[in-house]
């Protein structure tokens, strides 16, 4: 039976080939550490770090690439951020629409004074960005915000929000797991201080890797919860000031890089826009045909605009973790079904605690396998 | 000309060659997500991650494989065994020739009404441990202690240590990243607590994998410094308290595990003792050539007992960064010169602020790059 894959919100596949290759040639002929040695092959994967530092500090027109930190995943970016900028007494806003990559690390600050509101978004997931003003409060300090919901693939407004931010003198941070590698994102216009990211989502790249970009004036106000050794000022038992070490300690990912930096120049040479309009043509497919299935109610947007291709059903009458067993085991369509690590978004779209069967697609994804999943879905729902 | 690595105390290489396809078969053929998907290709990756957890579990004779946590190398782990164990007003103990990756988060946790001292050590390294009661404080919560230096490659004695914590109601945190895959490591005969490991040194597999392996009784004394999304209970905003969801939050570095997978049966079926004894045989016949050169100072254990196949030199008058700079160019042999992440050790062995020239082997090193390397070390020193 021929793999469908479509839970590209869970992790991307396939990586392009490149990325394999890449990873390979780090592994087998340079092998070596970073920051650590002294001879060529070091300097070789460090010249591959920072070329990978400055195609995404361009792609998300950050300050300056030393601002570009890897970590092991975007939660662990989140938790750096969130946990190293806010202190007691302060307040944070994010939206009703949040992964638990930033409501968790928000709850366990709940316990240490820290406290935090979710702004109101509507039924299909988009802000309702007229309630910002009256939630700010004397201490608010920042307010971070998913750039696309993972459940239903709704885009926040985050150039409006950014602005907002500015205005009211607010740190902006921007979670773009769903939508780094394939939305402009622009750190300066849309007055981004801090954006984590994920290289193993729509930026191609293996599990393993992701990070985060400061703005420059965020650096000193982030405490690293982080440290260890650098292989940089190891005379003293302080985590470096200078970025990016401040937040790398210990050995990096570095096959996770090699092969980030592969699926970046890929990106580069197929063209976001290109991969874009490919997902959001095959979502609006699958919307469309969705749309002649009675029993299937589609939550978020009903159409194409300001959303990913992420698109979240429930089945009248039905149990979703049936039909999604069923569309892998019979049809071999892979999808994911539940709560996506996000309660609060499910309860914002009325489908708490039930969940949702959710199909995310690729640009890899093709016609064929919409038009085979619109048929499973009839076949399983109506048995035709 | 040929390549002789002799930094594998910064990272192994060359890894086996079953961990690239490994990682090649999770890449190019598996590719989803973890605990968060309900699809065949989803459970077979799982099946791995349980499986590596098995093998390390048994190797390190833990408690229980649900226990081990992956993260994304061993100072992540020793930030968190360290940051979520103690609490304000706690005491703990280290040694005087700990890596930074134990020294840093010491320090940082200073800041936060925790004390540490380190207990003193002879110059080659090792423990004085007739020391230990007298420094022990009515508050002393636990030891954390390096396995072997990272800069002599002397054995710390964790059974002796581990006793003494057990006697005197201490937690017993040991950083394994010089030994594991190497020596004996029994969590229970050694009573050690908390065991933190690294993936790409001694285990062989690639870099951006490591972990941490808990007693069942250090589950709930320690508070998760990361949190976010799991896969489970997505429900709530709170982390789980099980294992080993309560300790991984986000999408881990499932290729990287793929490899270390690989690597541990590697290891399993060349053996442990074999690659010790291919090692340590090479390091005693360094360390025997090295005893003619006489403008050469060798630094730790002059024999190979109570030794990781680690030698730091100093030689008298001339410039160690040159040295190993010369090594690599003219004679292509990788070392490691400096303060290799570990300035009190540096104290303590008398080579602080200097350095050393670290030579560190591997089992796939062998005799005639031995050879090549003392010829090498003449020609530097006396120009022959």
């Amino acid at each position: 039976m021929k793999r469908i894959y479509f839970d590209n919100a869970a992790t991307s596949y396939p990586k392009p080939t490149s990325v394999l290759d890449s990873m390979l040639e780090y592994i087998k002929y340079i092998g070596s550490n970073v920051n650590r040695s002294s001879y060529g092959f070091s300097y070789e994967a460090e010249d591959i770090l920072y070329e990978t530092r400055q195609i995404l500090c361009n792609m998300f027109n950050g300050d300056d690439c030393k601002n570009v930190v890897f970590t092991a995943n975007i939660t662990t970016s989140l938790n750096i951020i969130l946990k190293g900028l806010l202190k007691s007494g302060d307040h944070i806003l994010t939206s009703s629409m949040e992964h638990n990559a930033v409501m968790r690390p928000l709850s366990q600050l709940s316990l240490s004074g820290i406290n935090y509101d979710t702004f109101p978004c509507f039924s299909d997931g988009s802000v309702d960005i007229s309630s910002l003003s009256s939630m700010l409060k004397t201490n608010t300090k920042a307010i971070v915000i998913t750039h696309a919901s993972n459940v239903c693939g709704t885009l926040m407004p985050i150039f409006e929000i950014g602005r907002f931010c500015k205005e009211n003198n607010l740190y902006f941070v921007v979670d773009s797991a769903q939508t780094a590698g394939l939305f402009p994102i622009d750190m300066q216009t849309m007055n981004i201080d801090a954006l984590a990211f994920t290289g193993h989502k729509a930026l191609l790249g293996p599990q393993g890797i992701g990070g985060f970009i400061l703005k420059e004036n965020m650096i000193k106000l982030i405490d690293p919860i982080l440290s260890g050794g650098t292989g940089s000022i190891s005379h003293t038992l302080d985590i470096p000031e200078f970025m990016p070490d401040r937040f790398e300690a210990g050995t990096l990912n570095i096959p996770g890089i090699y092969g980030l930096n592969a699926s970046l120049k890929y990106i580069h040479e197929i063209g976001m826009d290109t991969i874009l309009n490919k997902e959001l043509t095959l979502t609006k497919n699958f919307l469309d045909e969705l749309s002649d299935i009675k029993k299937i109610r589609v939550y978020g947007r009903s159409d194409i605009i300001d959303r990913a291709a992420v698109v979240s059903i429930d089945v009248a009458d039905m149990d979703l973790s049936d039909i999604a067993y069923t569309l892998d085991d019979k049809y071999g369509i892979q999808t994911r079904v539940g709560l996506h690590c996000a309660p609060i978004a499910h309860s914002t779209l009325g489908t708490y605690p039930r969940g949702t069967v959710r199909f995310s697609f690729g640009h890899n994804n093709n016609s064929e396998e919409i038009k085979h999943c619109i048929q499973a879905l009839k076949e399983i729902i109506y048995g035709i």
